[in-house]
């Protein structure tokens, strides 16, 4: 019911009908979970970096209130829930998409308010992952004397939070890995012409997939070769919140004039420790709203991409649009880095040229490559959009 | 309404649906033509190399007679309709989706029959290309009194046609190239493992595919590295025609003990002329219904595709399905001599290996890369198929 990131970005329209299909054979709780599903999901990526959730109370079979959470800062879904039903909350049962918080956080914690309000039974989704929550939600209402009923709708929750539930548990951003190439899998031509491979309706698109996450990353040989914005650029969009844009320049060759340092907006520039205490760094911050962090290198002198994402995380990162070229993107893919792919591929044939992926660690065997699962395409303009999920990542 | 040559194939089943869609708004000359047109196209692809032809006879709005042409040799789609008709052919229209022939092939021709039936108006799709009719017969039914309608559904009567009309207008056969890559255009790793990219169901689906062409196509490369048997091989078909295999090997490295040499079904080696009284040749000969044909070779010692391939129109090869690797695949396209694509895309990342295309003088802008037109992308098992036109040649 609920897509993959880039899918339901995609489908978000597509809700309502999906809603009036399903309604036809599942369960009472189901159903009141599908409205608290669908309510958490109302709120797309705006309650950056919390998750989405969303709540209905219901009485006698009676909808007495609803509540999603909408912006991090602001109260959770059954916060506001409770408020509409008042002192008919009493003896009611809450639908709630993801296990209430245990904790005070920005706001209190949302398990004592459902027993302060005298709610009778609680049907839950899902566990929290995050460490300060992760069952203790459920544990206090069960001590209150609550009847707690768990994994209700349990999968369509983990869609709802698929970027949130990654960084939970594996402390790294949710990546998802853009490209666009010619039906023969060349992103350039030989010479290096890549203007444009996809075409107008597919930038477009891009262009509000950036609107929508956190961060948007290319690598050094992407600043030098295209020199690009990296900015959300939408006509019809006003007040576009632009996403960080990240640089992975381990030598730190980024030119202090490139154009994406002075659009508006923050860039951040990771490169190995070692250069951290350069003139070229200094030239850099001063271009505007630039960081240059230094990490750790490997063996090989490269990028420790994983002490890399974790920074990031650590800056409640949650979803990053990878837009790099063949030397990053294959890396990011060969350590299991890339969540889902969408990729763009444009009606022509190049017969040569540069492909959009190139390992110096070739494959041997067929059987050996890297699986895709929930492969979709679909029609975007003249281009046809491939979107999926690196296998066992579903 | 009538797809291109893969489409068709693939989308058999949907005619009745188009047909009730397309009865709506249409004129009465529209409609009868419409089901002349699907009278045609139940002949499939047996009616091999004649086009695809139907005819129905219609008198004070109804209708008297249809008929199809259903195998060269046997009687043109307009006797079985005027047969069917008998006496009451008189002062009917004719609906025919070809120009009826106006001279004596393996049957009299259709122009006298009509005639003499007393036919009083006929409606045309289109001119046969033929030049031994190409408007003969209309002139001649027009000589005779008869009123002539021409051009009507003229664009539904050319797809239903395509190949034929290719190679009548070309004199080369129709091509389609099939391939299959990983989804970043690998068709092989680097060490040369193929086994398998597609899935089960794609496999399936070209040996559908090889039962409805006259002939299927690689290079000496193909055979050299995978010993490929070429042949259809579907299990819940009986009476399978196997179609003509064709090598394209321009100095004769064909081993005697290639497996497609010995399988049901006749197979042709294209080689340099200077091969043709090699030792090679008398053992290729002997192994079964094998001939070996010399055809001139260009500068840089390359055989003449366009020679190669007006020799198999000769033999009254009106499709190819070519199965080519990277250099022979290269040389079609670049020499504009594929007319369709049809490419299995499997759900994998190889991130290394060999291409599906790669070519020696490499094109330098994107803006100059092959268009292509008419682009559809479904799913087949877990494979994407997408098929396409050469563009300019929709």
């Amino acid at each position: 019911m609920f897509a993959d990131f880039i899918e339901e970005l995609l489908e978000d329209k597509h809700w309502a009908l999906a809603n009036l299909h399903s309604f036809l054979d599942e369960s009472e709780d189901e159903r009141w979970m599908r409205m608290a599903l669908s309510l958490a999901a109302t709120a797309g990526s705006q309650t950056h970096p919390n998750p989405r959730v969303g709540c209905v109370l219901v009485k006698e079979g009676q909808l007495i209130g609803q509540g999603a959470h909408l912006r991090a800062g602001t109260p959770h879904a059954e916060i506001h829930a409770l408020r509409q039903a008042g002192p008919e909350a009493k003896g009611a049962t809450a639908y709630v998409t993801l296990e209430p918080c245990s904790h005070y956080g920005r706001t209190p914690p949302c398990a004592d308010a459902l027993i302060q309000a005298g709610i009778k039974r609680v049907v839950l989704a899902m566990v929290d992952p995050d460490l300060r929550v992760s069952g203790r939600g459920a544990a206090k209402l069960q001590a209150a004397g609550i009847d707690v009923k768990m994994g209700v709708m349990e999968e369509e929750a983990r869609r709802l939070n698929k970027p949130y539930l990654h960084v939970q548990t594996t402390h790294m951003p949710y990546v998802v890995w853009k490209t666009a190439s010619t039906l023969d899998g060349r992103m350039a031509t030989s010479t290096g012409d890549s203007r444009w491979v996809s075409g107008e309706k597919s930038r477009q698109m891009v262009h509000y997939w950036r609107s929508r996450v956190d961060a948007v990353m290319v690598g050094i040989g992407t600043v030098l070769a295209d020199n690009p914005q990296l900015t959300v650029r939408l006509s019809h969009m006003r007040d576009v919140r632009q996403p960080i844009r990240i640089v992975i320049d381990t030598h730190l060759h980024t030119p202090p004039a490139a154009r994406l340092l002075s659009e508006p907006g923050r860039t951040l520039i990771y490169c190995g420790q070692q250069f951290l205490q350069s003139e070229q760094k200094e030239e850099l911050i001063s271009q505007g709203d630039v960081e240059v962090v230094g990490v750790a290198t490997d063996v090989n002198g490269r990028l420790d991409l994983r002490a890399m994402l974790a920074d990031l995380a650590n800056r409640q990162v949650v979803t990053v649009l990878l837009e790099s070229g063949p030397t990053l993107s294959t890396s990011f893919l060969e350590q299991g880095l890339v969540q889902e792919i969408a990729w763009f591929m444009a009606p022509k044939l190049l017969l040569s040229g540069k492909s959009t992926l190139l390992s110096q660690q070739p494959i041997t065997r067929m059987s050996d490559a890297l699986q895709l699962d929930s492969v979709k395409v679909r029609m975007v303009g003249q281009d046809i959009l491939l979107t999926a999920v690196l296998g066992g990542q579903s």
